[in-house]
């Protein structure tokens, strides 16, 4: 073979999985969006006919051949060629390094376990997802051991979503946040409340949708190549850098829950929309690594979407869209108000501050599950125990505690901790934007376009050219869980008169 | 190999082509309803990998051998499975037959010459379409001599769109509706034109979808498993009979164009959805023919749907969804109106009566062309001539003229005879049905159950489980147009009074 054959058929493999990938895409937005009811079962069987073809091109003799060979020929390629194989390579081997069977009856279990889940959640029954919590616990620890055997396996997990992150670095990462937040939390509750009793008025969805428009195009996202959608769960949908979907969910009783939905998602499309050309159609076309993507979104949310600058420069569009709901009611309340803190059970609900604290439950009970330190029984009581001892909170039910998320019975394990750590890559991308450009003053005008390129070309532009490492270096720097913190400490301070 | 063996290939084979078939299906639903503008690009991608992996599948060694293996051992294999095998023996010789190499070519063709044929007919450049026009002639004449040398070009084309058809039986059908069909037109040319003037009133957009919601339920379409959606031109998309998807056009100045495509896709759809659970995810699950499919459609628009007992029947809902518009119109008026007459240009936009006189001008264009008897430089010529001589209208320009369809661009040539066809198989239809059930005391009712059950029982259930010359016989007897022609004849006699 020779590398210039090799890397045609390396193209067609490449263009395959992209070909497969966006048919998967298709049906999944076409089945939380507009496909009727009963429609389940015929998606379903495509969807894992696709699926099966995705594992035997990437399990397959000659795809093996070829990444072996290509591997051999690094100095001949070029260097997003290199990372191309680099990264099928990696994917490769973890495919093959677990045997097939067990492949299979893990591809079984986690498609069951999303109904179990969703079962015991209605029927607050912890009991009943326990044994499908169990297996997958033992998967995820043996299947750890299969393809990074170096690692103690909830680090493997963790590199998995999040390369180059370990228990080590997690466990310094948490114990500041826990340090500095918890008593933030604490001093926050002997304050006077926030009213936000004003965001909960009658917003008609209609009204909502041109309001979502309008932050569309603040956020500066094309509509040419970013179309909106309506779920029962927001969510991002990449099919390439020129087509991107996002969804939210109207609340009419709820000015934020839409407008925060699609900021965040928002900030997940830019990140997408962002990446280079030249890498379209490849492995490398894709946010790098689910703390990056988070970080994006978060840093649209939080850090720009709940700044008082922000709001100050949107606020007289929303009066104009709202104008009987916000006649009473002023750009610096509207500001203390998406910033109110309360400590809740329900991460998906939480506030800016106290969201990383639901993260660090997660994390401890993740690591020590894996481990092999806590029996997946005494999960609910150490859930409770922990949002105790972090939030304050007494957990009423496992439907609002340990059975809230779907992401174990998906199989994620190790994928918590990225929420937390997009936070913090977020809060230190602004200290290193504000020194090159005049972040405040230009959002303070209702322009996001510094922002945007700035993020585009520190992080948006490689993908997944470069490791995860080096873009959270390139945009972030060493990171530094007290540069989040002290964001923190500031903003919340001065909201709610600490000192 | 076994023939237990060869059966689980080939029901694995099916089901990857259910997957493809899924899939392209998914992104083109989406490409028309909610996608994006500017996002063709990667779908086009997408769409192109997946053919070529249905290509590569359908004429593989693997695939070849297995079928001639199971054709072979037809005595071993049950009526489903060997009508299974037939199907697709015949789709592999097909495409087997044609060279690699020249069917790359054509596939490249096709893709550009939608492209052409739309700015063509933006600028009403027939010169502009002609090279493409032509090379789809030569491809199609030359294909077909490769996979039924036996037959005629033409013949062998038809035969692919409705198995059984030839210029032989065509040249008598048309005969048949040109006799009767062309004076009808024209004595109704000289009766006073009937006021349809009231159905271009304005009608929400709102008011139109909850009218078209009503219909599918008279329809008696089932939303959990039939959506619909807007594009701009309707169609119906099946994915298999739990999932069907039919798209309208909502126009505020015009009542019965979304009424009336609601209508037809909804018969299309009610074929698809009442194909036997048995046949799904195979290449039996579908209608069996163009011809069949357009008898569905066009019985409930036309026969069904422009008939007085259906008009009086839903009338009264009408004037509920739309009070004001319908104020000073009767029932009566309603039917009369959408009943008139006009001979016209367009063919999506004929009525009942001169609609085969459309098909019948494409049909001898067609014949000619792929005869050998008509240069295409000469088609723009001959097609105002045959307008004129079946219509008696002048087509002003190409644009409204041989521009307007694009069939051929698609390289579909043999496709439109099914559009007649199938209006002369609902007729038959409706003879035999009426000696069965009570078919028009039913309909004034609203109760459309009894046509459903008796098509469903004739036609939809088989789905391509028989050959279509034995649903058309199953369904209708031996084919008469003169049924056909009574038909309409008794009809447009009464309503222009030209007795």
């Amino acid at each position: 073979m020779e590398v210039k054959e090799a890397l045609q058929q390396l193209d067609l493999l490449e263009k395959k999985l992209y070909a497969l990938k966006t048919a998967d895409s298709a049906l999944y937005l076409d089945g939380t969006t507009v496909a009727p009811r009963g429609t389940a079962e015929g998606r379903g069987i495509a969807l894992a006919i696709l699926a099966g073809e995705r594992q035997k091109l990437m399990t397959g003799e000659e795809t093996g051949k070829l990444l072996e060979f290509l591997s051999a020929q690094k100095e001949e390629l070029s260097f997003e060629q290199r990372r191309q194989v680099e990264e099928l390579y990696r994917a490769y081997h973890q495919i093959k390094s677990i045997p097939a069977d067990e492949y299979m009856e893990y591809a079984r279990l986690t498609n069951e376990a999303g109904d179990v889940w969703q079962k015991a959640k209605e029927a607050d029954d912890f009991e009943m997802f326990r044994p499908s919590l169990e297996q997958m616990v033992v998967f995820n620890r043996k299947f750890a051991g299969y393809y990074d055997p170096g690692k103690k396996p909830y680090d493997a997990l963790l590199d998995d979503y999040e390369r180059g992150v370990d228990m080590e670095f997690l466990d310094r990462f948490f114990a500041v946040l826990r340090e500095k937040i918890v008593p933030l939390v604490h001093a926050i509750g002997q304050k006077p409340q926030i009213d936000d009793s004003f965001l909960y008025r009658h917003y008609p969805v209609e009204a909502q949708k041109k309001f979502a428009d309008y932050l569309m195009e603040v956020l500066g996202l094309d509509r040419d190549h970013c179309g909106i959608g309506e779920t029962e769960h927001p969510y991002t949908l990449e099919f390439n850098n020129k087509d991107v979907r996002i969804t939210t969910n109207y609340k009419e009783d709820n000015l934020t829950f839409a407008m925060y939905s699609v900021i965040h998602e928002g900030g997940h499309a830019k990140y997408e929309l962002g990446i280079r050309d030249d890498l379209q159609y490849t492995c490398l076309a894709g946010g790098v690594s689910m703390g990056v993507h988070e970080s994006q979104s978060r840093f649209y949310e939080n850090i720009i979407g709940r700044s008082r600058p922000f709001i100050e420069a949107i606020f007289p569009k929303m009066q104009e869209f709202f104008p009987e709901q916000l006649a009473d009611v002023t750009a610096e309340q509207m500001y203390r108000a998406v910033n109110r803190v309360e400590p809740s059970l329900v991460r998906i609900e939480a506030d800016e501050l106290t969201y990383c604290l639901h993260i660090m439950v997660r994390y401890e009970i993740e690591k020590q599950l894996i481990g092999g330190t806590l029996a997946v029984k005494d999960v609910p009581r150490v859930w409770n125990e922990l949002y105790k001892e972090y939030l304050g909170v007494d957990v009423p039910d496992d439907a609002r505690g340990c059975l809230q998320d779907s992401h174990w019975s998906g199989g994620a394990i190790g994928y918590f901790p990225s929420y937390a750590l997009g936070s913090a890559y977020g809060a230190q991308m602004l200290r290193n934007m504000e020194k090159e450009i005049d972040v405040w003053g230009q959002v303070t005008k209702g322009d996001l376009s510094g922002v945007s390129a700035w993020l585009r070309e520190k992080v948006h532009q490689y993908g997944g050219l470069l490791e995860p490492a080096d873009v959270v270096k390139n945009a972030c720097g060493e990171l530094d869980p007290t540069v989040y913190t002290d964001y923190l400490t500031e903003k919340y301070t001065e909201l709610y008169e600490l000192n």
